[in-house]
Order: C-alpha cells, then sequence, then structure tokens
C-alpha cells in the first residue's frame, strides 16, 4: 500500500469545517471572530507511552485523548487535529505486516482499528483531521490539536490566587495502578481492575468540565505527570503555594492497600483527569456542576500565599513525598 | 537534566506574537483579520530522513525547513510552530550521552546545536516556537507550523487550469544527487558536491517565492518527494495533464553525467523547492521575480486537458519515467 493511499484509506474523512483539509500542501481554517486558537502536540512513542502490543483501537483513542485533554485544561472547544505517523515497516512483504517489537507487527487491520478508535473520539468532540504526515520508522503517533476560546477567557496555569480552593474531577491514581498491574508489580482482580485498566487505555478527556469551568476557575492543567508534579506547575506559574490534605484526595478505595492508593493518586502520571483553583465561593456551584456531568469533582486543599507544596496526613502532620511525578529524563 | 529544564534551556524563546508560549497545557494565538490559518506537519525520523550522525545544527535547521517549504508552497506568512522531540535516552549515565545508533549520541551539546539550527531559520522567518512536547525513544522530530494567508488567496494544488505554464524554482535534483554521494553510490567532487550536499543538509525553503505567487500562480506544490510526483499531485487534484520537456529542467549540468542529472531532477526528493503554473501573459513578470529574489525560475511544460504527464526529449520524443518519485511505503 503506498503512503498516499494509506492516508487515503484510513486518514481522510469530510472536514466541513475547513476551508481545505488532507491533501493539500497545508489545511486551511478560518477561526471564529473573538476567539483565539489553543494550540498543544503530544507525541506517543511505542515502549515509552504504550506496549508494542497495546489494542490499536485504544491506542488510537488514547492518542487523541491525552491532547484533547490539554484543551480540556484551557476550557477551548476543540476543532482541528493533525497526525503525524511513523510506522515500522517490512518492504519485502506485501500486503505489509510491520513489525512494531517483539513479534507484534502493524498491517491493515492495525491501521484501520487504530484510525477508527482515533475517529470515534474525534466524532464525540466535533475534531476534524485535517492534516498530517506518513513516514518509515519506529512507532510514533504524534498528534497537534487545535480549539478555540474566546478572547481572554482560556483557563491558564498563572491565574490561581492565595485562598483558593484546590479541586480534581474524578478518581487519582487509576492508570498508574493499572500499569503497576500490567507490569506485573501488583496484583489486583474484578471491578476495581477493570476500571484501572480503562483508566489507563481509554482515558476520557474532559472537555465538558474544562468549557463549564471558564469564568468560574482562576488556574487549570490537566493530570499527566501526577498531581504534585502538575500542581507545582500551576504553583510555579503563579507564584503561590499550596496546602493539600492527603485524606481528602480521591483515590482508589477498594481492593488497593490504602497508602499504595495515595502514593499512585499523588505521582502517578497519565490520569487526564483536570486539577483546577477557584474562590471558595464557587464551591456550591462545582457541587452542582459534578452532579451535572456525573463524575466527581473533590476539593483536596487550598492556594497559600508560602510557596512550596505541603501535603497533610489525616492527623495534620506533614508528610514526605519521595516522587513528586512523571519525568521522561530523570 | 530533567524534561522541564531541557525545554527551559533549549527551546524556550520569547514569543512577544502569541499570547501565550510554552510552559502551559496549550498555546494561545490571535489570527489576523481576515486571514486564514494554514497548518502543516512533518516527521522526521532517523535513520529515514537523515543519517544518526547528521550534524545537529543542520539538522535543526532542516527539520523546520521542511515545514516552512509547505508554507511556502500556499503562499502563506509564517508565524508559529510547535516542536515534539523523541530522544534516546540512557537513564545510567549524567550528563546523558543519548544513543542515537552506530555510537552517536545526543548529549547536551547536540541539544544546544540542534536549538541552534533550528532557531535561526525560525528567526529569520519569524516564526516562534510556541509549544511541543519532548519525550524518550527512537530520534524523532515532528514540527507542526502555522502561517497566515489572506482569505481566499492561498496557493493550493487544485488550481491549474488548461494552457497554464509549468514553472520550477532553483535547480532540481541536487539533494538526490548529494544523498547518492553520501550513500557510496556515486563519486563526485568539487563545488557541485558542496552545493549538492548543502542542497540536501540546509534546504532554503522559497517562504519569499511563495508570497510573491499569490494572485500570479494558478496552482503550487512543494517538491519534496519529486518532480513528477509533486507535479502529479497539482494534476491529480486539478483533474488536468501535463507535457513537460526534459531539456527544459534546471538540472546539475557539470560533473555528473546529463541522464543520472535529468533522473535525479525527475524523480529524486528532497529538493524544497518549489513547482507551480500560471497563466502564460505571467511568463515577463516571473522573470522578473526571478531576478528580484536571485534564483532562477524556470518553465519546464505546460498543462493541458488530456489527463497524465508526458515527459518529452529534445527530439520530442516521450520518454519512458521507471519512478515518479520517493514513497515511504512502497
Amino acid at each position: 500500500m503506498s503512503e498516499f493511499n494509506l492516508i487515503q484509506t484510513y486518514f481522510t474523512r469530510p472536514t466541513p469545517s475547513a476551508e481545505l483539509g488532507v491533501g493539500d500542501d497545508a489545511a486551511l481554517v478560518k477561526i471564529s471572530e473573538g476567539k483565539e486558537l489553543a494550540i498543544s502536540t503530544d507525541m506517543l512513542v511505542s515502549g515509552t507511552h504504550f506496549f508494542p502490543d497495546a489494542d490499536p483501537f485504544l491506542l488510537g483513542h488514547k492518542t487523541l485523548a491525552v491532547n484533547l485533554s490539554d484543551l480540556a485544561a484551557m476550557g477551548a472547544v476543540p476543532r482541528w487535529a493533525t497526525l503525524s505517523l511513523s510506522l515500522p515497516y517490512d518492504t519485502h512483504s506485501r500486503p505489509s505486516p510491520l513489525s512494531v517489537g517483539e513479534g507484534r507487527v502493524v498491517d491493515e487491520a492495525w491501521l484501520q482499528k487504530f484510525s477508527e478508535g482515533f475517529f470515534a473520539l474525534a466524532d464525540d468532540n466535533g475534531v476534524e483531521l485535517i492534516g498530517g504526515d506518513t513516514t518509515r520508522g519506529p512507532l510514533n503517533l504524534c498528534v497537534t490539536i487545535m480549539g478555540e476560546v474566546p478572547c481572554g477567557k482560556a483557563l491558564r496555569r498563572d491565574g490561581a490566587q492565595v485562598g483558593d480552593d484546590i479541586w480534581v474531577s474524578g478518581k487519582l491514581g487509576q492508570a498508574a495502578l493499572g500499569l503497576a498491574n500490567l507490569q506485573g508489580k501488583f496484583k489486583f482482580y474484578g471491578e476495581v481492575r477493570e476500571a484501572c485498566l480503562k483508566a489507563l487505555h481509554q482515558p476520557q478527556p474532559r472537555v465538558a468540565l474544562g468549557l463549564a469551568l471558564r469564568g468560574i476557575a482562576h488556574s487549570a492543567i490537566d493530570i499527566s505527570d501526577g498531581l504534585l508534579a502538575d500542581l507545582g506547575h500551576i504553583l510555579q506559574r503563579s507564584q503561590v503555594g499550596a496546602e493539600v490534605g492527603a485524606a481528602l484526595i480521591p483515590c482508589v478505595d477498594d481492593g488497593v492497600e490504602e497508602e499504595l492508593a495515595l502514593r499512585c493518586a499523588l505521582s502517578g502520571g497519565d490520569d487526564y483527569e483536570l486539577c483546577f483553583t477557584a474562590a471558595a465561593d464557587a464551591h456550591d456551584a462545582l457541587i452542582a456542576l459534578a452532579e451535572q456531568l456525573k463524575f466527581p469533582l473533590t476539593r483536596i486543599g487550598y492556594i497559600r500565599a508560602e510557596l512550596g507544596c505541603v501535603v497533610r496526613d489525616a492527623q495534620g502532620s506533614e508528610m514526605k513525598i519521595e516522587k513528586a511525578g512523571y519525568d521522561h529524563f530523570t
């Protein structure tokens, strides 16, 4: 299958909201009046972000989901994406089974399922794929996503104010527990395991939450590297500190040792929930929003003037945290 | 060096034209009134697009250049870019020499030179780096570039008209000859070799030409896969055909066998010149433009109604072309 046919078959869909979609040197889009463009990019690498034998449908979903999560954290409406693929390739066999390591192959069925997972989530979020690149090489998936937000209304990391409450969406640490389980570091079973593996493989970007938080939240970030690392980015950019109550953090509370669940919630990556800050008087509105969105929003602490982040246990003692989050280079 | 420090040290520069640059979940930009946004993305993979021991300064240049070339082909003014890097990494040595294969390493000096090459070309073209991603994995460089073009004025592939002249910029086939030389397939020397290696390693995106062609060219494309392959895209999208005169094509004319120079010009990749079509009465304006830009613009044929592309030799006989261009998957 030629590069042209591969793009045509798996990655070319109608793009009614673009002036020009896949198939030229560049795509063309018009930005709505009074809107800014929010742009984010995330690269997923086989062996670093996913197992070589990852289910291709779920991988297509996750490749887009982690990017949508960044737009959610800005309060932007998702509009367009580009997708660049480096695909392992065997020039001597046709139809071509493409090795992705450890005997697994990328073939046409893989591309079909990957694109289905990608477009299912794209359709759910009104995203159009308007361009990309395909090349030969180690399996690598890179998306750039673009969304619109009214001028000056984006949720940024640098807006946290002293006295703000700190909130998180959903349940934290599930993806890290799911990964630890797959790596054989830790055993658990049943529904809890299912939920953790689903959080790892099929994260649900909190786009609707991000939109609802415009005008309410003073700052926001998505939790991709771990709660403390990502909250730390808000603190650093806003030049403030925080107190967090360990007992307040929404952890996995069934089938897992409490201390492990907390550690994964504090420092585990890949959650794709939102962490945000808001004035204390927004409390009731946020509880009502949680009911409407049908997932929890939980207050876990508050912003203080003194720099640094203190986590306190149920007795009010400061806890020692070994590692704030995931870093690709340390 | 942490991921945060790496980004801070090598890839964070002022971005005065963006509302928000590197350091949040997404960047924010405002599009100028009456302009459309042109978006393109290109991924460069070690071993596929460049040698593992490629000079990092030149690699930084080329990573951006191939993307700028796409905007040039649209007649868009370059504005912003994101850069995603997958870097090979050794967790056990610090300062970390990062292996990129065959004993070569990516270290801090490599990153410094790569970013210098990238930003030198970015500065020349008014491009601001507003975001990106860094991760661990096989060396992979992915840029998404954004530019502005007045609504409805972009140069597209689908506008070629019967009777149009076909033009190309610069000299074609140099990069392919340079690559063949480095691969040991072919020997040559002196200034011609220098020029060919420079075309391969440090292509000059034809941004000024693209801008000047707005209102003159009916269609345009950049030559990245080979003249015939890329002209073929114009023909296919415009539903027209072409006649090309082999003797008209600007080839390397010194130190290289004529037939090889022509073959590289017709089917070699990596040229990053523009191929465009324009009405016959634009001839004099284009010759004047070439003088102003200080590189050649050459008429190589014309657009006809009958589909397909015929290349004729100096005697007017149709030439057989084995391979139209480069394809990553055939």
